[in-house]
């Protein structure tokens, strides 16, 4: 399995803070080592950044963090394959045109059972439930809408083949087009919502501390989401089993109720999820 | 307009010391400053690298030399717009998917009145003709072949293509799908196969030496096609007006002959061609 990470902010956003701690579970505090991705959106352009070796010591995701980026939309990625070797093709996130946008997509989960998509117009290139589950999603749509539709009808849509993927096994998700960010839950998924007051924040894995209120101002609105909580003294809201949060602009502006149910170790929960439960 | 470099070989190479002359044209030996690209092949995956910095000076260019990734295909581009905004959602190359695999495109030229593509499966996401010109022939393949044709069919497709939209304008680019590499010459393209026995090469635009003999292996075999020339004392051959030359383990394996001229100043003669005449 895997773990995700996703930021939704209504000003350009360094989300180094995050990705650092999330990273050290790509081999130092957690063992998600299979590659790591982080898709950057810039305008309706993406910068994406992967590498087959762990997060927590690949060059690339040093370069990452040397760069810092600002972003309005972020997507990140560490992997423990369960389908698909362990290369560049399976490393999410993956990311599609729909409608001349960019949209990314990341996969937590297992998915069993999935159409075939041999002669779809949106075939998956790697070997992973991941990518043709993402290719599933953008063929329907693309199908059902020649033209980007209202955003009500995208997330409705989304939300109607998402329930169908998800019969199939554990289907925590993030998918962005640079505008919005969806988040659905299988099993495990977490977010919050960072707004003035600007506080501190202590990251769970290296006990690292950030004082926002020296980097955020007034109005600033900054959404993550992330499989376990990134830091120890925030209230994370933990989804609920087959819940969506639809956020934009760093706000939650949708949300679909999951049933409550106890976690499921489906083989995620690692040291993260133990040390912040 | 812009200049390209792409490079296909029979064993995985490390491009640095033909992208560190070429991005000095980004910004320091040319002008081509307005964001750099480039994109290595790894299997059916691709690392991208993309900034609207100058590539010269560009920190994502930086740790691109710093990494030494080795490919068996890459595509490199430096920018200097005519059509469309700096930034990154018009930056090449670009890259979609195509019966389950990356296609990357590099384009130098300017095409105009190309075909409406807003109710077209595959859209142009940035505002560049390149692209919208690659999603052209995307797809008209994939209407054409719904599942991967040989790769005759699809040498001659993209050839047919090609030349209704060299109708157009100027139309030399560089496409691969990690297997193969296509080069297109309306105006100024070079290539050259590097193969035993290996000896010195002279940057042109940095005068650095490098001894490939210490590298290579005596069956590599790597083809580099560049706008113009890289370096002072091999034999680049020009492409002629309207020819394709098909590259694949690291040689010629097929080629159109176009229609000798007189070398035409598109705007893309810059310091770098100069020297290199």
């Amino acid at each position: 399995m895997c773990q995700l990470l996703g930021m939704n902010c209504n000003t350009p956003t360094d989300i180094v803070f995050s990705f650092e701690g999330f990273r050290r579970r790509a081999g130092l505090t957690d063992s998600h080592s299979d590659g790591f991705g982080i898709a950057f959106f810039e305008g309706k352009g993406v910068r994406v950044f992967r590498d087959d070796k762990p997060g927590a010591s690949s060059p690339i995701a040093d370069c990452v963090k040397q760069y810092h980026i600002k972003s309005l939309n972020v997507i990140a990625h560490i992997r423990k394959a369960t389908q698909g070797e362990v290369n560049i093709e399976n490393t999410h996130p993956f990311i599609r045109e729909i409608w001349g946008e960019n949209w990314v997509f990341a996969h937590n989960g297992n998915l069993n059972n999935l159409p075939d998509m041999s002669d779809s117009f949106c075939q998956p290139i790697g070997s992973t439930d991941s990518e043709a589950a993402f290719c599933y999603i953008a063929e329907q749509l693309k199908n059902r809408f020649r033209k980007k539709p209202t955003e009500e009808e995208i997330f409705d849509a989304v939300q109607q083949v998402t329930q169908e993927l998800a019969k199939l096994g554990t289907f925590n998700f993030i998918l962005s087009n640079g505008e919005w960010m969806i988040a659905h839950c299988s099993t495990n998924l977490h977010y919050l919502t960072r707004q003035a007051p600007f506080g501190k924040a202590c990251r769970i894995d290296d006990d690292d501390v950030i004082d926002f209120s020296h980097y955020a101002a007034e109005g600033d609105k900054v959404s993550l989401i992330s499989t376990f909580p990134l830091t120890k003294n925030e209230c994370w809201h933990k989804m609920e089993r087959g819940g969506f949060v639809f956020f934009k602009e760093g706000e939650k502006i949708r949300e679909i109720i999951g049933v409550p149910g106890p976690a499921v170790d489906d083989g995620t929960l690692g040291k993260g999820g133990l040390k912040a439960a």
